[in-house]
């Protein structure tokens, strides 16, 4: 049986310390935030998933979803008490627009319930994950009549959401689509096609659930320029807000998968299904990236989130088990072994993670900041800068912090050695659960060249010049305490090679476009061990700080300043490596012919 | 349905071309393999594999091992009728002793075999693969009456064998094991324990089954200085070569794992079961080392061999599903989109598990060379500098191997997008595999720190400053082909970092063992970078003068050559960046209190 007790103290960290979120409590949506209000919020949160939803992780796992004969789908055994629980909480309203019932506050607040869930029970964070991009969605470009039909249901939790873009002969190129949509005579469409890879698509965990789905209407050009956006119920709406008659969408068949078998990934099958359209026809691509864009960070988190329910497992195993000597002579003589936890490898796995995992705790609520001061900030310019910020680093977020998020519970899988191996363990379920996060959303391949491809080079490179500025003040305000020096010299070292490899794009792209997309992956890496390092550059300053001002907490910060320099000597150094790698181009990647490997 | 076809073509390089197995003719054992007799072998061990055993890969996944009330145990359908003809083609005799019935050739090609067992079925491969193991521990530590009664039957393959060492408490230190064996008057041991996670512990492919069992005899010492290994039969051999009573020998349950499920990974109960002892009381650690020996670099095969398959898969994958348009423009505009293996990113990803598996391929078939002429080269000068070598690099082949097996078997299912995560499609398996690899027979921490803790300092460094000079004249010899110097130079900046981090070890391990503790990992990582680009430059010269030669299989050396500098562009840049985690020490690794983890 895993182990998991929400980061509480770290979230907190963060909220008060590192983004001191009080701070900010003149602009509109952040007054409410006050710090008692936010560590209530926090401890409260760590609270019920630890005991609500993380006890159901395993039989999850094991149970699975089910398909019955009459094609209806329930959700493993808990799920839906549990599901009934968060609802009745409200966790889902945290960060929703008061007018629909919602808290409205900060998304730094919504993003941590996000983390918490993630880590308590992916398979289960899922339901309500899928739903907020459908709201935003509907927020964004709905109709009002539109928004006070479902939203009210929605961010209450009673009814939830799916995102239906994928078909069986296409996810990434959406322009391929084939389902359909038929204008009626009452204003809605029948909507006809096969979506396939549906999250939540189906589930006994809400009254309705409120299906957003990619189809072309007749005569539409044949791209991506010709999707649309439709709301799609499961069970129509009265003018009353009753429920009515069920809808023609049903389950085909529910996938069998690696992991997250706890959620219901399902072929839907739409046969005349009635439909409405959100927004303009024809646009419903811009639509869906709102959507996408709140899910790409979602699953970021989710990387991060398995990352330290998978770490903390590991510690309960390098504390409990015990082989061999440390290398320095027994630590424990009166025992016949030590603790694992003194052997150097260990350590560096688990110090590794832990870098990764508070790192990237950090940036995800500073990405979080940003969502919020984009629409929220005093200024014009800081408005522009939030967004230019987290529309550069969304894929960073997904692509670096899903990656990492792997390596690091496959490490702390290592940790359990053979039994890490064993299912009942539960270590091999922190691995193939967080497996998804690399894929869904967006391939990490996909998320870089949406980086270097297109976020680069929007509006002539100011987001990243942005970025590097960011990080060359943050460098050149650093303290003379010898961690925060050591952090800042290192980063300024991985910001220069950031700037080299941008650089050489911009020479060598236009000649080749294959040069581009044969760095992309490298230069998504190498920016996030950049963005990693701003963080950790900001948190020893604060740690120094806190220690310098006499804490009464002096361990934690002095943690906070060892894995500061662990950034720097053990994550830093690859960025040298990365950007010879994105300086390599295309040459070698593209010059087989496309024969020459399947003969191999 | 996955697919799988030996990838025979690139065996015959490196055994014909590369290793130029004929030239060591006049060597005792290596006269029978010729080059006729070698090709034939190596394309009907690739028909074999392909036909008998690929087919049942997923089958083994999705049924797994079964343990009926009898407590017998039952493998997955096909796997006997399979093992049968594997037994009756003689595949298991390949490089074993004439005298028990072998067929003693050069153990490339058993290496070979090795790697197309795994390619096909690691569930299926570990059978036969195990035994091996067991079959080298009665070869070199058995008494002549017990080579006599075990060996001709399991060289032939009608029993099987297995390793038991790990306990419920311990696995890496084994001076911790409890199991007991107590002499018995007739000379025979009375063997009471349990031991866990014991692979191919039970099944019905073989007649009988040959355990090797490690246990301590009444006083002995508490540490590795006190066991002794003992041969265990499932079922007691007659003096006339018969079989007779059924030991006290069982299997308690099998586990649950996160994959090799078609093989049976028992827990063993002894009950005073009959057992005999193998070599000297106490000396068990020697004996179970030389089992340990050829199974970790089975195991590095394995990571080999999942890679392969994988990449196959991504292959046939990457030239069928289209999506998107070349970054260069439509490559086929007739269509709707183009095959996704005009991406480049996809393409980076084939071309970075392309050259891992060749170049992989080459070191393993390489080691397997050191393996004979260990004991049969001509002179002692070099029977010493192939055993040094091999030594050394047996846990760079277990570590770096798997960990890039992992690596790649995890890629090559994202270049499957969301359809490699569902299991039918057959692409998870293989990481769910090979992941196992990283674990046993040493978990790749435990491989790390056998290089560097104990292989590196052995004879004053000896083998390590052979591979070094080895590297060396490998670069200065190279001609003046643009991939072969681009190549040589970079393996020669690959080499500089590898002594520069070896001189750090030097100054820094004896202040602190911690030191060397904390940079194994990276060493280990390090040197495989090193031997792979090693076996790139060899492979590059041949293919550059089989070119200049005017071979009619242009494309096939040209691919070569193009890996070659695949590997100097995108492999080598990461040297520096091991080598300045090295040279971290131990600082940040071992800074946090104990407690600090337990904490967070």
């Amino acid at each position: 049986m895993t182990v998991f007790k929400a980061p509480t103290r770290d979230t907190r960290f963060v909220v008060n310390e590192l983004l001191q979120l009080e701070s900010y409590g003149n602009l509109p949506g952040f007054a409410a935030a006050t710090r008692d209000l936010t560590d209530t919020v926090i401890e409260e949160a760590g609270r019920f998933v630890g005991e609500v939803l993380a006890p159901l992780n395993q039989i999850g796992d094991r149970e699975g979803c089910t398909r019955h004969a009459d094609g209806s789908v329930t959700t493993p055994t808990g799920f839906k008490e549990a599901y009934a629980k968060y609802v009745e909480s409200g966790w889902g309203t945290l960060a929703a627009p008061e007018v629909w019932g919602g808290q409205a506050l900060p998304h730094v607040m919504s993003f941590m319930m996000e983390e918490y869930l993630c880590s308590a029970n992916q398979a289960f964070a899922m339901y309500p994950g899928l739903a907020n991009g459908a709201i935003a969605a509907i927020v964004a470009k709905g109709s009002p009549e539109q928004q006070a039909t479902y939203l009210p249901n929605m961010v209450s939790g009673h009814w939830l959401g799916t995102m239906n873009l994928t078909e069986p002969h296409c996810g990434t190129d959406l322009g391929l689509i084939r389902t359909r949509a038929e204008p009626q005579s009452d204003g809605s469409y029948a909507i006809t096609g096969t979506k396939i890879f549906i999250s939540a698509g189906d589930h006994d965990l809400s009254e309705n659930i409120i299906h957003l789905v990619l189809a072309k209407t007749p005569g539409a050009p044949e791209s991506s320029k010709g999707i649309s956006l439709f709301i799609v119920p499961k069970f129509l709406v009265e003018d009353d807000g009753s429920l009515g008659l069920r809808n023609s969408v049903s389950v085909g068949s529910i996938e069998h998968k690696m992991g997250i078998n706890g959620n219901a990934t399902c072929v839907m099958n739409y046969d005349e299904a009635k439909g409405w359209l959100v927004g303009e026809e024809n646009k419903g691509l811009a639509a869906m990236f709102i959507m996408m864009n709140a899910a790409r960070l979602g699953v970021g988190i989710q990387g991060l989130g398995q990352a330290e329910a998978a770490y903390q497992n590991a510690v309960v195993y390098a504390l409990e088990r015990r082989q061999g000597r440390a290398l320095t002579g027994p630590a424990e003589p009166q025992q016949k072994a030590d603790q694992i936890i003194v052997h150097p490898d260990v350590r560096r796995m688990l110090m590794d993670a832990r870098t990764f995992i508070e790192g990237m705790r950090a940036l995800c609520m500073w990405g979080a900041l940003q969502v919020d001061l984009t629409h929220k900030a005093a200024s014009e310019e800081q408005r522009q800068e939030a967004d230019d910020l987290i529309s550069l680093l969304t894929p960073v977020i997904k692509g670096y912090g899903t990656d990492m998020g792997y390596k690091t519970t496959t490490d702390m899988q290592q940790v359990w050695g053979g039994h890490g191996y064993i299912a009942d363990n539960g270590m091999d379920q922190f691995v193939r659960d967080v497996r998804i996060a690399m894929i869904y959303e967006g391939a990490n391949g996909v998320q870089a060249m949406d980086l270097a491809g297109r976020k680069l080079a929007q509006n002539g490179g100011r987001a990243v010049q942005r970025l590097f500025k960011l990080i060359d003040e943050e460098c050149a305000e650093a303290s003379d305490h010898a961690a925060v020096r050591l952090t800042a010299e290192r980063l300024s070292e991985v910001n220069a090679e950031l700037k080299a490899a941008t650089m050489w794009f911009m020479h060598n792209a236009m000649a080749n476009p294959d040069n581009l997309g044969a760095g992309a992956y490298a230069y998504m890496t190498l920016t996030g061990i950049a963005s990693l390092g701003l963080m950790w550059l900001r948190m020893a300053k604060v740690s120094a700080a806190a220690l310098a001002g006499g804490s009464d907490e002096p361990q934690f910060y002095e943690s906070k300043l060892t894995c500061a320099k662990h950034w720097s000597l053990r994550f830093a150094p690859q960025a040298q490596a990365l950007r010879r790698e994105i300086e390599a181009g295309a040459e070698t990647v593209m010059a087989l012919p496309a024969e020459a490997f399947a003969a191999a």
